[in-house]
């Protein structure tokens, strides 16, 4: 079959006027009086539909009159430009084939449905204008990102997703397996023979990728990775999934000041992508979901971002006239409520620099001072926390030290820590969230509608 | 630090003619006189490397002239065009900082190490010119398959790689868990309590996102999935690993003739755009790896590829002057050595379509013979079976029986089924294996060496 997606039609309406054009998709809506009638009809491909005008020489008149919302259609007419109508083009129907009518067991009806309501139909919620908006933002952002980094000389690399070491703790990853949980095959002490399972041992899915990229930044210079990622975590808020996608750029001879000319840079890229190529999206989410989304947008474009210390950060939070629920103290950690007023403060984005070493991981670049590591949160207005990198501790001696401090068992990182013996570098890197990204992009406050099909605990549906 | 990228350097060259810049990366060898050397380097962004000249002028000369392969260093110095010699520019130093020199301790010398050899160390294998080549295509070849879909106006989607639904069937899943293996809560039955995990069920981890990406689909007529995929498969072969990435399109209003269209128009868009973009990478590994690389991928851009029945496959099969392994037999399967004959009688790729239904999957369009259903492989030379896909039944009666035919649990996917009551349409998909992909356009003949981090029995390092 031969069909025009509706995306087409909206660019290229002008040179079609007149012309005959097949379309498919899906209803919105009909109405028809006893003569005639109007479809709003979409295919996904964009955000706008198109009306379709069909009349009583159809042969199936009827029968198109009663169809509901969500029933298929392909249409083929005349495609006709209206410059004095709200929409720029309709299409006179000459045929109207019925692919699949539904029933009214239909959940989406046109009324207005809650998020709540639409997560627990997560099948059919990419049919409904929020999640065509948002849905469509993070495709695109997703391609902005790699758009960014390929066009930028960064090798994209597969880490991998099983992994028998990783960076953030094994007691926050899903273990793996292919032994039968009712039939396990036991150690004369009775614990089980992890020698049987398919590796051998016991295997995990990781919770990021960072690990296994410094090992190719450490031959490619400049390196990203954009993949899955898992967390245990039992924690049921908005901004906590099990599942996640994460970039993870890491780039060799590169200082913490170099690595936050690449997340300003990079992040502004991929803003000015999305604003770019999703406007009715963007216009769509402003009106309804987040007031003041394209002006936050757009006056990121144009901002410095604020690059402060952690410590002085502490102190404007200690200065402030707010009565925290959290008190800033120096050396600790900050709350949301901090992020919020530190935005706020500054009016725009801010890296928050050099982190107490006691609140930070272990390879992270421990500065002269002893006290502090080169590490670098990004605090953008709205959505918080949004990438987090640090500059990599490259000293082998020291590494080790910091991994004894912190009780890391270096020998299960042994090739890791080798990385700093064999032509090891001033290198650093950051990870960014990508579902925290398409809520700032986008507005939606929960992480459960900026993913397809979202894993929070006790909720593994479809 | 301010450092230019090698791969700038090799377009910039011209430019650059007498002009100081600062260049880092890792040693490939170093040679030298009394009063003069030269280093090989190179940073990895490219193929290829520089030649830096140094000379007994720099404090540190000795120094520099002990250095081994592996060691990093930041060299400023002036870049000269040489149009003489045979590479194009060198740079003549006026400092070389040595960040990190390798002790010989480092695997890595100079000399030809076997792949099985850099299997073992593959967190160091990406600085070696194969894996610079491979992973260099690997990472042009995702960004190609991103770029055809996003161009041609398919949604990215992300499906879920947890899941308790899956289109391969659970036994060839991994269970996933954050119970204790050594302390699994218990139900009165002595069976384990899987209400006590994460998610309050057995969870896995998928082996594809096609039912998810069916409704997406349905929503908006074109997208595509790119990310990781699960087998657990116990087998050691030169094509298997138990994780990979897979790119899955699904299309609505397509049936298997355009499917077949669009199948063909992106390999030649993806084979094309690493031709143009890796010219150096090919050439290297037409020389050392897969003699006639380059022709065979420069072929198939203007090549038709044939588009023949299964059953006139197995006649062909049958009729040739071959003695088989496995005899080719009606309503049979198809064996690696007649994938090879194939392709070879037809003298490129070959779409092998309507498959006989015993041996394909429930979700796949029954013909009108009611024998056959409207699947299609797409066998490539050198590679085999390149990409697998069909029109799947969009009929609820037809899917329904289908599984209750083959044993399929029609209570575990309703949601899926359902799509066949909500809108439902013609639609067809597809899935390719990336890493077949890469290996059919690398010519390396083991699935271990075009991944990073290689997952197969027994074999979970790094």
């Amino acid at each position: 079959m031969k069909k025009t997606d509706i995306k087409i039609l909206h660019k290229t309406y002008a040179q079609l006027d007149g012309k005959e054009v097949t379309v498919a998709g899906w209803i919105k809506s009909v109405r028809n009086s006893k003569t005639f009638g109007f479809i709003d009809l979409n295919d996904g491909t964009t955000f706008a539909g198109v009306q379709v005008i069909f009349n009583d020489t159809l042969s199936n008149y009827e029968d198109i009159s009663k169809l509901n919302a969500g029933s298929s259609i392909i249409v083929t007419g005349k495609l006709v430009c209206t410059p004095e109508m709200k929409q720029p083009f309709e299409i006179h129907a000459s045929a109207v084939e019925i692919a699949n009518a539904t029933t009214d067991e239909y959940p989406l009806q046109k009324k207005h449905h809650s998020v709540e309501f639409l997560r627990e139909i997560a099948y059919l919620r990419p049919r409904t204008n929020l999640f065509n908006a948002v849905f469509r933002i993070r495709s695109v952002a997703a391609f902005a990102i790699h758009k960014y980094f390929q066009e930028n000389g960064y090798l994209y690399v597969h880490t991998p997703l099983i992994t028998t070491t990783d960076c953030e703790g094994s007691d926050q990853m899903f273990k793996i397996t292919t032994l039968k949980f009712n039939d396990l095959p036991k150690n004369p002490d009775g614990t089980v023979d992890m020698t049987k399972d398919l590796f051998g041992k016991q295997a995990y899915i990781t919770g990021s990728g960072q690990l296994h990229g410094e090992a190719f930044a450490l031959a490619n210079s400049k390196i990203y990775t954009f993949g899955p990622t898992f967390r245990t975590e039992n924690s049921n808020t908005k901004t906590h999934a099990n599942e996640f996608w994460m970039i993870e750029p890491e780039i060799a001879f590169c200082d913490l000041e170099n690595l936050m000319d690449i997340e300003e840079e990079m992040l502004k890229s991929v803003v000015g992508y999305v604003l770019e190529n999703c406007p009715t999206e963007i216009n769509f989410l402003d009106k309804f979901v987040a007031n003041g989304l394209r002006e936050k947008l757009e006056k990121l474009l144009s901002s410095k971002f604020t690059r402060i210390d952690h410590a002085e950060v502490i102190k404007i939070l200690q200065a402030a006239p707010v009565k925290w629920e959290f008190r800033p103290e120096e050396g600790g950690d900050i709350a949301k409520e901090h992020e919020k007023y530190i935005t706020e403060y500054f009016g725009g984005p801010v890296f928050i620099k050099n982190w107490p070493k006691d609140i930070k991981a272990y390879y992270m670049k421990l500065n002269p001072d002893g006290k502090t590591v080169a590490a670098v949160d990004l605090e953008v207005p709205g959505a918080g926390e949004l990438m987090g990198g640090s500059q990599r501790e490259e000293d082998y001696a020291k590494i080790c030290k910091r991994c004894d401090e912190m009780g890391v068992d270096k020998s299960a990182i042994d090739w890791y820590l080798n990385l700093r013996k064999f032509g090891s570098c001033v290198h650093s890197g950051f990870g960014m969230g990508f579902e925290r990204l398409v809520m700032y992009l986008t507005g939606v406050d929960n992480i459960r509608d900026s993913i397809p099909f979202p894993r929070t605990p006790k909720n593994c549906e479809y």
